[in-house]
C-alpha cells in the first residue's frame, strides 16, 4: 500500500493557461482542504484540448518527483460527459485525471497496481455545474488523498480505462529504423520516438558503416554530443535528456527551419 | 475581530506578466519579512491595465482559498499618483491593492468589515520609487499583515472606497432579460452576467414554451449541460462553473466565431 | 562562512519557457533531494539564449530575498560544451548556473567571495545525456546546497569565470550624459543605465538650467514622478523602482511608440 508523504506534493498539468481564475481556483480549493499540500505547476499550457501533448509533457517530468507525489492532468474537452473521473495507482506514484488517455505513457511505463473510477461524490466540491472537474472533483480528489484517505474509498475499480496508442517504431530492414516525431518543444526541437537504445540496437556489429538521419529533405550525418557542437543554423540529430532522438537547429527552431510537424516520419540508418 | 493562518496564504493577482522580475521581487520581499508564508500565483497575465479584467480574475478565484487568505490584486496604471493603497477586511478574507475598483466585486459579494487606507510607511520597503507599490507597500504590508500584525495599525478607515458599476441584468419584459458578456476566458467563452438563479426566475411557471439565448446574429436554442453536449463548431449555451449563462463552441474560441467582444449584450428569453 | 536557511530558498530564472516539461522537471528533481526546499520561480521567460536578458532579470530580483537564498539562473545555449557549470559564493547569496556571463551584473553589485567550478559529479542526476544541465546539474547541486553540503566540495575555485562588459554610461561633455537602453519590460518601457545618481551628480550647482532627455527623435523636459503624472500617449522620463532612468508611455508601450531596442543611445542634458 501507497504512503502519503509528510509534506505531499501535488502537482499540475492542464491546459488552462496562466491569464483565467482556473488554476487559481484549484490551488485554493486544494489548499482549503490540506493546507499542508506543496502544490507544483509542472505546465498549464498544454496545447488546448490535446490530450497527446499533455500526456508527453506528464510523461516527461513525472518521474522526477519524490515517490508517492500525486500528480494531476487534466486537458479535458469532454468535461461533464460520461467520460470517468479516475485514479491510477501505480507503484511509485498516483495519477489523477479523466479517463480519456491522458495517462497512456503512465500505462506503459509506471504500470498501474491499480486504475480507480472516481465515485465518492462526498469528496467532491458541490458547484452545481458540469464545466469545471478539474476544481470539483481532480482538485478536491487530490487534496484528501494527500491527507490520507484510502484509495480504496474513491471508488472502484475498473480495468477497461483508456489509452491512445502510442507510436511505435519500426524496422523497414536491418539497416534502418522508422520512427516519428511526437513532441515539439519551446526551442523547437523534433522530439522522435527512437531511443538510444534503439540505435544501439541497429549500430551493433555494423563495423565501420556511417549513421545517418533523415527527415523531410534533410540527411544528417550522425549524432552531435551536444547542440553546441553543431554549427549555427545547421540541423543536426542528438540524443536528448530523456533518451530519445531529437532533431534539432543550434539557437533556431528546426520546427520552422524544417517546416514539420507533429507525427512527421524519421528514418536512422547505417550505410 | 480575524485570526492568521498557521502558515498563511498570500495569493497574488498582477498585470506583471511572467517575463520580467516583477513578480519574483514581490515573491522575496514578502519571503524576507515572512518566510513561512505560502504565496499562490491567481493570475499575472490580467490584460495590461484593465482594472475590470483584474477584478473579475480575483472574485473568480477568492472565494476557494482558506478562511483569512489574504489577497493581493495589483492592477495599478495610476500607480505614484495620489490614489490610495487599501485593506480591505471581510469576514473571510483580507484583500490589499490601489482602491480603483478592483476589489468593486468583493464589496458586493463578500461586504467588507472595514476598508482602511494603508499609510503606516514603517511597513513599506523604502525604494526611493513610485512606479512599483506592489513591490514596496502591496507586498511587504500583505507580509507583515501575515505575520500577526493587527490591521489596525496600518492605517485609518475610510468609507469612500471607489468601486466600478457592475453591470447589471435588466428585464425589458416577462419574457426576457437583458445582459452582457463581462469576460472572455483564454478558450474563448463569453461570459455572461445573467445567473442560473435569474434564468430560473424568467422560466418559473411559463409551462412547455422554450428558451433562447440571442447574441449578435445567433439564436441559441436550449442550454446544454456539459461542452462536448454540443456538435463541434455549434455555438451552445451553457450554465458554467460559477453559475453564469456562458457561450461556447465546442473546442473552438466562441470569441472568434462570433467576433464579440466585452460589453456586448445578450439575451435570454422564452416564446 | 555562510549559513543555510531552515526553510531554504531556491529561485529558478530561466529560458525554458512555460509549455514544456523542463522547469517541472527541475522542481521534482530539486524536492526529490530536499522536500523542505521551497521553489519560488523568478521568470521562465527570459529570452530563448539572451544571456544578458537573463542577467538582468536575476539582477533586478535576487537582492529582494531573504540572505543565504539561492539564485539558480539557467540560459545556457552552451550546455553540454566545455563552458563550465560554476557557484557563485558572494557574502549574501548563493548563485548557481552556466559559466558565460550570466551572474555579470553580481560580480559587480555583490562581489563574489568565491567562485567555484562544480564538479562534484556524485551529486549530479545520471541522465546519460549532455543537453539538460538544469536538471542534471544545476537543480541537484542547488538542492544539496540547501541541505547544508558544504559548498568547498562542490569543487574547486576559479578565478577567471566569464563577465561581459556592462555598458557604462559616458560623459560627452558636462552638461550631459550618455547612457543607452539595457532591458525592456513587458510594458514597453525602456530601461537605461542611466542612474538617479547620476543624474544628481550632472545637475548639482547647476541653478536654473532645465533637464532634457533624448532619445531618437524625441525631447522630453523633466522627469516625472510618476506614470499617471504624463499624458496618455505622450513620452515620459521617470526614475523607476530600481534607480535607473526609463522612458515610458503612459498605459502605452513606449518601445512600440519610439521603435526602439536594446543598446539605443540615450541621453540626458541640462541647457
Amino acid at each position: 500500500m501507497l504512503l502519503v508523504q509528510q509534506r505531499p506534493i501535488i502537482t499540475l498539468t492542464t491546459d488552462f493557461g496562466h491569464k483565467d481564475y482556473f488554476v487559481g481556483s484549484l490551488k485554493g480549493v486544494i489548499l482549503g482542504i490540506n493546507q499542508q499540500a506543496d502544490i507544483v505547476s509542472i505546465s498549464h499550457d498544454v496545447r488546448s484540448y490535446d490530450i497527446r501533448d499533455g500526456a508527453y509533457i506528464i510523461r516527461s517530468a513525472y518521474r522526477y518527483f519524490p515517490r508517492f507525489s500525486i500528480h494531476v492532468g487534466i486537458v479535458d474537452p469532454g468535461v461533464g460527459s460520461p467520460r470517468r473521473p479516475i485514479l491510477v495507482v501505480s507503484n511509485n506514484y498516483y495519477f489523477i485525471g479523466p479517463d480519456n488517455g491522458i495517462f497512456s505513457y503512465i500505462y506503459k511505463e509506471d504500470p498501474p497496481v491499480k486504475v480507480i473510477e472516481i465515485k465518492a461524490e462526498h469528496y467532491f466540491l458541490k458547484s452545481g455545474g458540469a464545466t469545471f472537474h478539474g476544481r470539483d472533483i481532480f482538485a478536491p480528489v487530490a487534496a484528501w488523498l494527500s491527507k490520507g484517505v484510502e484509495y480504496s474509498n474513491l471508488g472502484d475499480e475498473i480495468t477497461d480505462f483508456k489509452a491512445f496508442p502510442i507510436p511505435d517504431i519500426n524496422r523497414p530492414d536491418q539497416d534502418s529504423i522508422k520512427g516519428e516525431i511526437i513532441y515539439i518543444d519551446k526551442f523547437g526541437n523534433l522530439i522522435s520516438n527512437i531511443t538510444r537504445n534503439d540505435i544501439d540496437q541497429l549500430v551493433i556489429n555494423k563495423g565501420n558503416k556511417v549513421l545517418e538521419v533523415r527527415i523531410k529533405d534533410q540527411i544528417i550525418s550522425g549524432l552531435t554530443d551536444f547542440y553546441g557542437q553543431g554549427e549555427a543554423n545547421t540541423i543536426g540529430a542528438i540524443i536528448n535528456s530523456n533518451g530519445y532522438l531529437e532533431i534539432f537547429s543550434y539557437r533556431k527552431s528546426a520546427k520552422e527551419a524544417l517546416a514539420v510537424s507533429i507525427g512527421k516520419e524519421i528514418i536512422v540508418a547505417v550505410r
